[in-house]
């Protein structure tokens, strides 16, 4: 019996959620689902975006089945209780260093993409980003009074970036295996001609490269490939970067698609053991309606069942049944077009568990 | 009688500034122009990318115009030694902390973009991104042994973000003028939900917000940024970010509009003292062939005489020229499509000079 936690959170969490325990049952698979509120939903009900009680139900499974989190109504909220935080926390508490973000254009799905078709049309990228270091945790950090710079004695915000040695081979490690599994090409992104932590980073990774000849590893600088995406992205393989770079960078793929509502995720530390998450957000302004899709996180369920689970078989049925669904002609509003379907979260994920 | 730094630099610099320089001696004005060389080049005739006699002429002059620096040839060097230090140099310098970079698409180009021409047909965006300050410049930085972290006692590289209170302030006057002379829309991109210094930075653009009640502002989170500028480019007008946000956000835009080779830049001081550039590198791949587009170039030392020396009339009738050249359908390669003749860089700058 593996244990799950299941964490919908806020906006279209809960219902995105639904769908998809409704297709793991679907799946009749040895696993236990145990529930608990995070995000605004958690600091309403427990005062904190992630109570105790939730942080231990993540830590004691096998894996973290996660919705969305955020709302515009939390934003007066001082920081530590905004609900992000308790994605930020489950990360670090969990040692998720190795964020897995698929960038991928279903042929289907190919005219919902700003590019022109031709420019998206099978593009399947994977980018991964280090997840639990970088400027998103190092100390110091806060607000002071400058003591140099142009305007010593005024007030100053101000953070550190950082990565180690070893933060920098295990994320490297990662990346070149998960290019060996594909094709072999690897792209590190950083900002070497400015920074120190970037001159590191491509150092090691290329230090690191030695252990993996059969890939052809490629450093490009973060401005670089934010244009390269949008010009060539067929031209990209794996793509590994840092925490701050990754951020930006997996958004503007996935965006690249035009179909980010089928783009699932998954967080992993050094056993595998990993929270899954679709890749878009929690859209508080359709969360209700029942028109969100739910895809992105039947596809995390199937990323969790092959990464973490070890449940291969189970992870491709799903697989199947997204494609064949598709093949039908299904399609929520946000990627619905002429001539297609428009079904309900409920229909999208009912219709899936038929397909399985 | 206004004195110009004219720094061509390295890989197609010498050609594309060759052109501007034409339309400017064209246009007769009291313009006496000095020549120095400037990242690999001044590396190679003087020992370092910024020789002193360089920045002396810079910091003497009314404005400069500058061609690109960068060469793969120069990859082995140390840091401090390479071409893009001399930028960074001059930017610091010369105090240029408001870069302006227009990301405008062409009618006649729109074809040229990797986006579906009904999303960028007219689009006009102006991207303000701070140039002095942030993680390009923040001290401490530097490699060292981690004392917390992940991994205690191993080698770090670290840098440091940080931005006071004035730098925000005046940044944000810049940004919030410069929508009011547009479509009085400004986005602020920041990282608040994460980084300190975004919370700072948020909060002083709110507060300067006061000064501006006619312009529209918002606050966009940088990964939200990145995907808006591919899903919908035309819903900005002005955007305003801190330098390494701005670097990557402003090349992102630039990309989007196809045409990167017609996009000035200018970076400008407390006094309007600027620097000119075009938005595209040194591409040393295409170097003396002869092929490179000079209108990027030739639109800064418009924006050069409007911004720093006002002769707004003078670069109105550059820009007119540029346009007319395009309506006659002359192109270099980087943007000929079916239907439009080929030119060369220097037929490009001749019709240039013709239709002034
Ligand atoms: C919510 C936010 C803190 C988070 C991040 O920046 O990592 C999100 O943008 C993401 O990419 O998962
Ligand atoms: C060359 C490099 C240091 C520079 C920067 O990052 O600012 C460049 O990318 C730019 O945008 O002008």
């Amino acid at each position: 019996m593996k244990k799950i936690a299941v964490l919908p959170g806020d906006g279209i969490g809960p219902e995105i959620m639904a769908e998809a325990v409704k297709v793991l049952k679907a799946l009749d698979l040895p696993l236990q689902l145990d529930w608990a509120d995070v995000g605004g939903k958690a600091y309403e009900t427990a005062g904190h975006p992630l109570p105790p009680a939730t942080l231990k139900l993540a830590q004691e499974a096998d894996a973290v089945l996660f919705g969305a989190v955020g709302d515009w109504k939390y934003d007066k909220l001082e920081r530590s209780l905004r609900p992000e935080q308790a994605i930020l926390g489950l990360r670090k508490a969990l040692g998720l260093f190795a964020n897995f973000r698929p960038a991928i254009c279903y042929e289907q799905l190919t005219h919902a993409s700003s590019l022109k078709p031709e420019l998206v049309a099978g593009l399947d990228i994977l980018i991964i980003r280090e997840l639990t270091g970088d400027i998103y945790f190092g100390q110091p950090r806060g607000r002071r009074t400058a003591v140099d710079g142009h305007f010593p004695g005024s007030e100053e915000g101000f953070d550190t970036m950082r990565y180690s040695r070893p933060e920098i081979e295990r994320i490297a490690h990662v990346a070149f295996q998960a290019a060996r599994k594909r094709n072999k090409r690897l792209t590190s992104v950083d900002k070497a001609n400015v920074l120190e932590t970037s001159q590191l980073w491509k150092d090691v990774v290329t230090e690191v490269h030695k252990d993996y000849p059969d890939v052809e590893l490629d450093h490009m600088y973060v401005d670089n490939a934010a244009m390269q995406l949008v010009k060539a992205p067929k031209k990209f393989d794996v793509v590994v970067t840092g925490n701050m770079f990754g951020d930006i960078l997996s958004d503007e793929a996935a965006m690249l698609t035009g179909s980010i509502g089928m783009l699932p995720s998954a967080s992993l530390d050094v056993n595998n053991k990993g929270l899954y998450e679709p890749s878009h957000g929690s859209a508080p302004d359709i969360a209700g309606n029942g028109i969100a899709n739910p895809l992105a996180t039947i596809l995390s369920a199937a990323m969790m069942l092959k990464f973490s689970l070890n449940m291969p078989e189970a992870a491709a049925r799903i697989e199947a049944a997204v494609e064949s669904v598709l093949a039908q002609g299904l399609r929520t509003a946000d990627i619905w077009s002429e001539g297609t379907s428009k079904v309900t979260t409920l229909e999208m994920g009912d219709a899936v568990v038929k397909a399985i």
